[in-house]
């Protein structure tokens, strides 16, 4: 089944695309930015994928604009693409059959934060960042934190987590309901703001996760958390990767329920020595964080302590004051940049995988050797108590074999962890360059999620090329 | 838009029926049964709605049968209705076209428990008590309670949450994935074991609380959690619901984290006294469970009697002990047959509603001075912390004027809830029962819900007449 034709510029697409932008700078004017260089912003992802600009960029102001401008692209079947702030890891962002990119920029607005019900509703374009220092005096905080400053509404399209998820949970877990426009125009509401609800299908799920391939967040409500009475932080290296990862699954099965349990590899950790000049034994190392009252987080950090001296833990450190926090963690909030500087002036993008918590050891031992044998260099890190791992390789885009090289690792890395029981990706999501392990994750399920983009969008206008492969024999 | 065809029994689809059940039975002879009293067992659940029988009940032993006869009734258009333990409350199991029932009862395999991954898989009609049981000696438990012994397929379908859901959520946060048969024979897994994804759409959301509308759940594996270290239960009878209420919210804002927060109403508390010989206060009464480490544990059950102190609670009591606990929490525990007995022979049937826990109290306060203008003598139980509760009416359901007075009462509760932000079934579903509140709950929502249905069920086969309205109009 081909479902996304391609097609070519020049063409009559792109006559009805010029046609489409044409009317939006009637109604738009100078929101529609047609300059190359801003399209090119827009056209890429941190990843090796090549730019696709797409034909024009608008800024809307509201939902009820961005309901206009997908009506108006739908009457010259015009693909429309959401644009947050650009920090998907995939190529989401890439306008294969050129369109109309929405960057959300324009919509920031806090709608309402509902301190009693520990909720909050923004526009699509608040970021994490942002979200975090308007609550800041209201002893809340949105705890999800997948590292780049993203924009919710992003997050929300991409199944985003992070650090904090192994506790809290991730997109998919605090999103109580989005407002989106959908392939026709109509838009509407997944939900009321209750806690939970068994009333009709789950369209809030349904959204989440799907890359704007099936409906346009534009406004969402999203769980916040009261901030703990007390946070300690730990840092802990282990003799064997299974010692911390053993650590870990006998700490969960006590009911320990950690804030943040990420994995730095040994050369990780030489990549932090370096960089922030510390002195960490270049061992597997857990990174820490426990929420909770004062006795129960010191009591958590101590039953921690136990489990990892059991297992070969040893240097195990903790701390409350902030200050001290910082600089037990500095290693690794500092863990991406560190990595880049182990080979100056290298590309670097991102590769994720999540496999059952029992199956980690096994995954990252077997990616640690197949990265030493395909001679490029790369390091570990994880969010462990999620199962979920990345690999940052330092390489030359721009030389094939490392390209390839580069690639080939990736692929093994999923095929690994599919064959493993996990996923082809934890929380980087498909975008276009993940479509092709689609299939063999979900087998049938695959017709079934083609099914349901057919039904919601039968003219392929959203975000096109992304989630399923395409092509002949697709 | 009309989509559920009312069909007349008698006529051109009745007589299709019978010839898909004949090749039924050629198939799975004494498995399929056709007597009046097992199909009426299974054309009914605990509510007002009256029986509407299936044609036949089938128990089928593996997916692979399942997927059999769902292409056998597919063939004939025979409707096809999964059932678990019919303790469902909105009429999910009537059979209001006919057709034939899929009875889980032979499927009751424990097909993995992966101890270190805190998860297991199991048949759909393995029910939590089983499992619970089963799981014993490991150490870990399946949190969802909903009272009812209910199947983990049928708690899936209609995303069934209960008093554990404040810390541990419903259905829907912890099954990781389902196996499902679809409308066309096809079977597929929703996802891998992994903990979280980010590949593809979330089919497996999309099954939770499809009612069986969507495809029909027939394996499933759920998150499992550590048995914790320590267990406190606690009662606490406030001078008024706000105050109960507002300690609630406090103790949430500061990041408290109760396994179960429960809230009797002042009917409901002189219902358990006379029924199990108690003296509590007859005042709004909570009842609270802390799960943690010893200290972790004490520290929250004590600042919470802190919180509830400064909200007009009294009477705090604590227990650690088993059997202390346990006498605790008898008023709770009995709730159900206590307010039975205010009425002796009195039909009795459960509505829920669930508001943000910020107009709880309002909503509360409100339902309970409409049931005294009623006539109807009802108790109020509710899952506070997630601003779920349960009107208890006690009437003669043959009593018109009565039947006509609790719906009544339901259909204002449930408008006053969606006023407030809320939805109309918190847990119960939708069912037959609450089709006619769906579109004021999603507006536009709704269509794109049919699409879905549409899409995936054209023949409308899979449990017909539930979710969404039927007849002219609709």
């Amino acid at each position: 089944m081909t479902e996304i034709r391609e097609q070519t510029p020049g063409t009559e697409a792109s006559g009805r695309h010029e046609t489409a932008i044409a009317v939006l700078r009637q109604k738009f004017s100078d929101r529609v930015h047609t300059g190359l260089s801003t399209r090119e912003q827009h056209g890429h992802t941190t990843t090796w994928i090549e730019n696709q600009p797409p034909d024009a960029v608008i800024f809307p102001n509201t939902t009820e604009e961005v309901a206009e401008i997908v009506k108006i692209c739908r009457a010259y079947k015009t693909p429309v693409i959401a644009f947050g702030t650009g920090t998907s890891l995939e190529g989401h962002l890439n306008a294969p059959l050129g369109g109309v990119c929405l960057d959300f920029a324009n919509m920031k607005k806090i709608l309402s934060v509902n301190v009693d019900d520990l909720d909050c509703t923004v526009e699509a374009g608040v970021t994490r960042k942002e979200l975090n220092t308007y609550l800041r005096d209201t002893g809340l905080f949105f705890t999800v934190d997948p590292g780049a400053d993203a924009s919710l509404g992003g997050m929300a399209a991409t199944r985003a987590s992070g650090t904090n998820a192994v506790r809290y949970g991730t997109m998919r877990d605090v999103v109580i309901n989005v407002r989106a426009v959908m392939a026709d125009g109509t838009e509407f509401r997944s939900g009321s703001r209750a806690r939970k609800t068994s009333a009709g299908y789950d369209l809030t799920h349904l959204l989440i996760g799907s890359e704007g391939t099936l409906g346009i967040i534009t406004e969402l409500t999203v769980r916040l958390q009261g901030i703990p009475e007390s946070i300690l932080s730990a840092v802990c290296s282990f003799d064997t990767l299974k010692g911390a990862c053993q650590s870990v699954i006998e700490a969960t099965q006590l009911g320990l329920n950690p804030a943040r349990i990420e994995l730095l590899d040994p050369l990780q950790i030489r990549a932090c020595n370096a960089y922030s000049n510390l002195t960490l034994a270049e061992k597997p190392t857990l990174f820490l964080e426990f929420h909770g009252t004062n006795e129960g987080s010191r009591e958590e950090a101590e039953l921690f302590a136990e489990i990892a001296a059991g297992n070969g833990g040893g240097d195990y450190e903790w701390a409350r004051d902030q200050e001290d926090r910082n600089r037990l963690w500095a290693a690794r909030h500092d863990a991406y940049w560190a990595a880049r500087a182990l080979v100056p002036g290298a590309d670097c993008c991102s590769g994720d995988v999540c496999v059952p918590i029992s199956r980690l050891t096994e995954c990252v031992e077997e990616t640690r050797l197949d990265i030493e044998n395909s001679g490029i260099i790369a390091t570990i890190v994880g969010h462990v108590g999620d199962g979920n791992f990345h690999v940052l390789p330092l390489f030359d885009a721009k030389n094939p074999s490392e390209l390839e090289a580069v690639q080939n690792l990736f692929d093994r890395m999923v095929t690994r962890a599919q064959s493993m029981e996990g996923t082809c990706t934890g929380e980087h999501g498909i975008g276009s360059g993940k479509t092709k392990y689609l299939r063999a994750e979900y087998g049938a399920g695959v017709e079934i999620m083609r099914s349901i983009k057919r039904a919601l969008d039968p003219d392929n206008l959203l975000n096109p090329g992304k989630i399923f492969e395409t092509g002949p024999g697709a």
